[in-house]
């Protein structure tokens, strides 16, 4: 077979960690795989870099944040391929440019355009374990780039991609993909398998195992991914095509968004166009908006109610007041202390009652719903904040996730 | 002009510094030249990357240090590049697959092979300062090298040659070359001008301004260098070709060298092959031997003795032992408190008289002398070590170097 590994920051944070990592690599490398290793930057260092940066340019030019940001990775990876040659085992680490990873110039938040495979097989015939640097790419023009969030498991899916790997190994702190976050329902299960769909809901729900983009990446190839624990052997969660053997699940997880603050717009006039100008200008300066409420008109005015990342709230207000004089509208109003919480399952495309099932759980445990909002595989609700963890209990509960051996 | 600079670690070791450095740098471009500035790792960092991998695998791969420790100079073109930019002034930073710097694959102490000067004009072109980072390299298959000792000077002389630069300014703690070490003769003179030759014979005689790599390169390919100082505007030394206008120097410098030992073999016979044999040995271990001297054959014995560097005593006497028996020698002797004091003069090939008057000043200051030996504008001596700085400013007021103005 032909893995591809990816550890995180804090798994080659230290002399111990990185030969840990060592030794679960030359263990499959031993037993007849071909490996491929992807890493990020040791521990905090890229923290350290940008400080050092600031400290020089608080607005650095991109281009140069990347050149800097770049060598974190380049110094895990020889450090890696140094670990596992005093294990005897031969090793070689690549950055960007010499595999290459080719991707557009939009420095700090760089696509991926293609890959090269040419120079990691030839060093996999040599039976060798080959180390790339994740986060990182190179434009047309040699420049570096680094491609942003979520980075290194990009990487290491687009390189899964690039060499039809069997299956792409993301490493992290945890033992899998959980039905919610164990913090907060200590009863919650491990899943032993997610569909591709299920973990895009979750992972852009603030399950912050997977980044979004490296789920679509591998849907998009239909690369499977394995999310396992770096620190024990557990079997992790397997994310894959729905291919119809699999069971379809009600509810595969639970997430919780408590980062979400909602903004309303009161009596603005019931005419078309409204709901453009708002979302249009919102936009334009950038600001995601999550869900959406637009009240039934009356009395010829409509209120309209969206929730916003926290960060984004300045700049949304000022949006706001400024088109609440064009709309003429009464007033614009705003809550901070709001959760989403939000329920996904492949099975609810094709099972009616799974929303009622959630509002009556909310219900029993006299949790106000602000706002819903659903797709195929996903019932949201916007609540009080503090209502958050116990309503995740609550609905953990109504649909049996306890103790699931999926 | 287009003009090369090149600045050490202490030069960019901090914030202050690396300001200080770009500013230097941004009065040049603003008066209309075009920049290139070559720039080794900050401070301590590539010791402290090198203790991070001694403490994975105290026998890394070379082609693994090299990856970890290029990320040195990427890290401080980089900032350099941030804190121009913040001045107002577009720089640009490129590393050695970027420039490219190719060299062969000797890693540790790869040598440069040729250099690609286009992406460099077209960036300066655009009226960009171009940092390019020092002592690094890429082999044919793109893999990262280092030219090991003196490199950066190495990158800014073969630089200067490829670009057809103006002038190579190495930048340094001190303001120029000098007759002789400012800490041992405090009258030392700052010489104006240097012949390439003498500055090969002071460089490689512990004159540790300039390495003597890259003198042999700006002396091959005709590159003026300049050495100065990065904290203050002195106009420093220029080192360039014996163009016949310069005034030839009887003595332009005075190296000391407190790293030498001596060994001596004994009674060998006096018969054909026996410094071959001698030599050969040494050389077969990578030892190498500086000053040798044979005594005239007496009684059918005769003694050879040579001076090494104080790092190589034990495998040299190892080498000598094996020796002492297959050339029937008497013993073998050596001795570590020796010094090798020098006297570099390009006036020294055409005067007679230079090498009796350094002896003179020795006699007259009670220094005996245990071994000589002499080149075309040379003449090095082998003497106490505890007599090296008196024997320095002897010689040095024998020809009345101080307050010198050349």
């Amino acid at each position: 077979m032909l893995i591809v590994k990816k550890f995180g920051g804090s798994s080659v944070a230290n002399r111990e960690r990185i030969f840990n990592v060592a030794n679960r690599c030359i263990e499959d490398f031993r037993a007849g795989h071909d490996i491929v290793v992807v890493l990020s930057a040791m521990g905090d260092s890229t923290d350290d870099l940008i400080a050092l940066a600031k400290d020089i340019n608080p607005s650095a030019p991109r281009r140069e944040m990347d050149m800097l940001l770049a060598t974190g990775e380049q110094v895990s990876v020889s450090l890696m391929a140094m670990a596992m040659a005093s294990l005897g085992v031969p090793a070689v680490s690549l950055n960007a440019l010499q595999v290459p990873m080719i991707t557009n110039s939009r420095y700090s938040n760089a696509q991926l355009k293609s890959i090269g495979s040419e120079r990691i097989m030839a060093e996999l015939e040599n039976r060798k374990i080959v180390i790339v640097t994740g986060f990182q790419g190179v434009n047309k023009a040699g420049d570096v780039t680094t491609l942003g969030r979520g980075g290194s498991d990009t990487t290491a899916v687009a390189l899964a991609a690039a060499l039809h790997a069997d299956v792409c190994e993301i490493f992290t702190d945890v033992n899998g993909v959980y039905t919610c976050d164990p913090r907060v329902v200590p009863e919650a299960s491990k899943l032993g398998e997610i569909t591709y769909d299920e973990m895009l809901e979750l992972a852009s729900l603030g399950a912050k195992v997977l980044h979004n983009r490296s789920v679509e990446l591998a849907k998009k190839y239909g690369v499977q991914l394995v999310v396992r624990n770096s620190m024990n052997r557990e079997e992790g969660t397997v994310v894959k095509e729905d291919d119809g053997m699999m069971e379809k699940m009600l509810v595969s997880g639970i997430a919780i968004d408590k980062d979400a603050d909602r903004i309303s717009i009161i009596g603005v006039k019931d005419q078309p166009g409204v709901a453009f100008s708002i979302f249009n200008a919102l936009a334009k300066k950038n600001i995601n908006v999550d869900m959406i409420l637009q009240s039934i008109g009356r009395d010829g005015t409509k209120d309209i109610s969206f929730t916003i990342d926290d960060g984004e709230l300045g700049n949304a207000l000022e949006v706001m007041e400024t088109l609440k004089k064009t709309l003429g509208a009464d007033k614009i109003d705003y809550e901070e202390k709001v959760a989403k919480v939000s329920v996904v399952g492949a099975g609810m495309a094709t099972h009616a009652g799974v929303a009622a099932k959630i509002f009556e759980a909310l219900y029993n445990t006299g949790i106000n719903i602000r706002m819903i909002s659903t797709s195929e595989i996903r019932v949201s609700v916007l609540i009080d904040e503090t209502d958050a963890d116990r309503a995740a209990r609550a609905i953990h509960e109504a649909f049996e996730l306890e103790g699931l051996n999926r």
